[in-house]
């Protein structure tokens, strides 16, 4: 009875949602013609669905495992030489937004490419060293999710494909690379992170072995984690694994205290981990021929840009929103970047917004309510595939997180996929300036829409 | 709107919880007429409400701090020489359970004050060793609570009244002495908890200062734990916040590592800092003439005890009842010892099953739902004299939890404090052989209230 209770409960607060959505109806694709005329092509269509269904299933089956710790040069493919990868989808040195060129510039300081700020500009600006996605080398960063040669990266092992993906570190709040400062404090940490902290993880999981992520994260879920914004659980848990083997390690005393202050002072530490899990799920799901599944939401500070499981590698892009947040005091939206960063991956895998549900406090810290964090998961329910019953929410009454995003759906309803994400200044070095719930541009969804219908014959 | 949609449903489940106690409903104190007079003196007595106020005050108004560990003789008033502390009220040898026996029988093996299990028997039959309950002297204990000199203990200072309260160290699971068991592997754990253990801690605790227990308490009420049967959480933020202080701590390493990977994996470990915490904000509350606000209840497998602030340090006992949890393989509810242990103390402090909304884990391990939880949650608030603010509840809307029990309530409406437990075998030694839910009986309340009203002029 009173579970029923609480399932109507959540059912009346996802129409709620609906109706809310229904206010601002639109005909699918906003009457986009050509984009009706694809979405009817692929909707019931038996591949589609049986393609989705494949997807979907792999994406499920993923186990991702956090084998080790590496310099990017040595761990990610095609990364020797100088190269800087970003996150979003590709965009040249010109039309990048402040915080990514100052990130840019900070990469190349440390790297020892230029002497200073201004030649390090200088030399971004010339052109000879490419700029790539990291999503093109199996990786994700958050915020301009600048990865160097020399940065350490995560490397997470996808058991049952043995595929691997990457993150680089999280450096922690105040001034950080990934909002785009490139001071000599932040080289200094990122060289810190490259010699210190990566030899002392290294020792540290040599002696864990790998650590499957998807019961750490589930159960982080289970503590109020969105594992997006919020990440003081996994954290914790994180550190409660890493602690005794560090010590059992050959790392150095002084090296182990200083990476455990280090951890223990970051809430935020667990979500580049995160990520890299959440990317080694969808890489799983990619390359299936006819599927809708989204693989990939990235947002480059100008472009955000999605990908389709049966479209592979091909970006649609539109232009990134303006966060509509919680601004820290003294800042407002005038002074906000659009929305940046691969951390939509965690979306993506049914993480981060689509298990909102798990993370009251999420809501209430950008001034919402309980109620408002269940209704958001719930009406992600209806532009994905199924549940993960990997994440189970206890307050939806551990029904699983809604994921594997269906591009149809979103185009045919218009419920538009829902990110929980920190917002960067538009200027580079200023750093975060607030959080808030964002939502994915309809205009890529109908793109790669219209694209998929393009490869798929008539039913 | 959503916000109103909740606090609606979270009414709905409280008046449905009141509805489902109608059932049973009865006239105050089962018609015992005694108890109706007194209750009829006590019921909108303004010295009773003043004395309520203030004494609810000064539990609100409580911060407890971790400071130190020491030795129990050292630490404990009145604890030299050959002393044995218990859990629950007063109770001599022969009347003891099962767990209780084992317990005491262990102590002296650890001490040293017999060489074998059956000359350790004689002599606690012999009443040479004075067995005392905790609470007599600042202390608790889960299950046994059985304290003995030479134990580590933590001390907690109530930073108001610079009241200092003690609990003993956690020993995991398994076989332990908390739930009677007593050979050599359990005394040789508490030998190394009494030394290794102990001076490790102590050291951290040296570097960390005082760690204020209510907000980690509160954070873990965020994070799905009840601080009452899961500490998961808290043992995670307290291990957050002791790892880099004990590498910096004059700690040698090897005692680093053993403690570290001790607490690591024990995810109860918190539960007697919890219990400690939640002495020291019940003992804030003690003594107030006329209040019947109930500092302690406690349980020792045979007699279950509670004491009003109004009438200070005198225990009113029922039979403790059995608990009708869920069993572990090859156990059933014949095989259970009576409820047993102080660890109610955190039910008594507005946690555990108080707040059993913040942790839906707790229900649905015996068989409920999250809806129960907020429902049991949601009772407590019609027996209770506010809500502690200092600790919120998520998914109630961040309310905060019922605190503060009202005896008049209890015997008033029959709404008796629910309980969130482990169940110990009825034999020494075998452990725990499973969890549930359970309730106060209402007998001691009944006792209590009619003691209360003879210490009261009529209004």
């Amino acid at each position: 009875m009173l579970n029923l209770g609480l399932a109507s409960f959540a059912a009346a607060i996802a129409q709620s949602g609906g109706a809310v959505e229904q206010i601002e109806w639109a005909p699918p694709a906003k009457g986009d013609r050509a984009a009706g005329a694809a979405l009817a092509r692929l909707v019931n269509h038996p591949e589609i669905e049986a393609a989705n269904r494949k997807a979907f299933q792999s994406y499920l089956a993923a186990q991702p495992v956090l084998t080790g710790i590496g310099l990017a040069r040595d761990a990610i493919p095609r990364m020797g030489g100088r190269l800087l990868l970003h996150s979003g989808p590709p965009i040249a040195w010109e039309r990048m937004c402040g915080p990514m060129q100052g990130a840019i510039v900070g990469a190349i300081l440390f790297e020892g490419w230029a002497k200073d700020v201004e030649k390090a500009r200088v030399l971004a600006e010339g052109g000879s060293i490419p700029f790539e996605p990291c999503h093109h080398h199996g990786a994700v960063g958050p915020m301009a999710g600048v990865i160097s040669p020399s940065m350490p990266v995560w490397i997470v092992r996808e058991a049952a494909s043995g595929n691997l993906s990457f993150s680089n570190l999280n450096e922690g709040l105040g001034k950080v690379l990934r909002f785009g400062a490139n001071g000599a404090a932040v080289v200094d940490r990122l060289k810190w992170m490259a010699t210190v902290l990566r030899e002392t993880l290294a020792l540290t999981l040599a002696e864990t072995g790998g650590i499957e992520l998807k019961p750490l994260m589930a159960q982080a879920l289970h503590m109020g984690d969105e594992v997006h914004n919020r990440n003081a659980a996994a954290t914790s848990l994180l550190l409660k694994r890493l602690a005794p083997a560090m010590l059992k390690s050959k790392a150095t005393r002084e090296a182990a205290t200083e990476v455990m202050s280090f951890i223990a002072g970051n809430d935020h530490f667990f979500l580049n981990v995160s990520m890299a899990a959440c990317k080694a799920m969808l890489d799983a799901a990619r390359g299936v021929e006819g599927s809708s599944m989204v693989t990939a939401m990235a947002r480059n500070g100008v472009d955000f840009g999605v990908q389709l499981s049966g479209t592979n590698d091909r970006w649609f892009t539109s232009p990134a929103p303006i966060v509509d947040g919680l601004y820290f005091p003294g800042y407002s939206i005038a002074d906000a970047a659009p929305d940046l960063g691969d951390s939509a991956i965690t979306e993506t895998a049914g993480l981060g917004g689509f298990a909102m549900a798990a993370a009251p406090a999420i809501v209430s810290f950008v001034g919402g309510t309980p109620a408002d964090a269940i209704a958001n998961t719930a009406a992600m329910g209806h532009i994905t595939l199924g549940q993960n019953s990997a994440f189970t929410l206890p307050a939806m009454n551990f029904s699983g997180a809604p994921a594997g995003i269906d591009a149809r759906r979103v185009v045919d309803n218009g419920i538009l996929p829902i990110i929980n994400t920190g917002i960067a200044h538009r200027d580079a070095g200023v750093g975060q300036i607030g959080a808030g719930i964002t939502r994915a541009p309809l205009g890529c969804f109908v793109q790669a829409v219209t694209a998929l219908a393009e490869t798929v014959p008539e039913a």
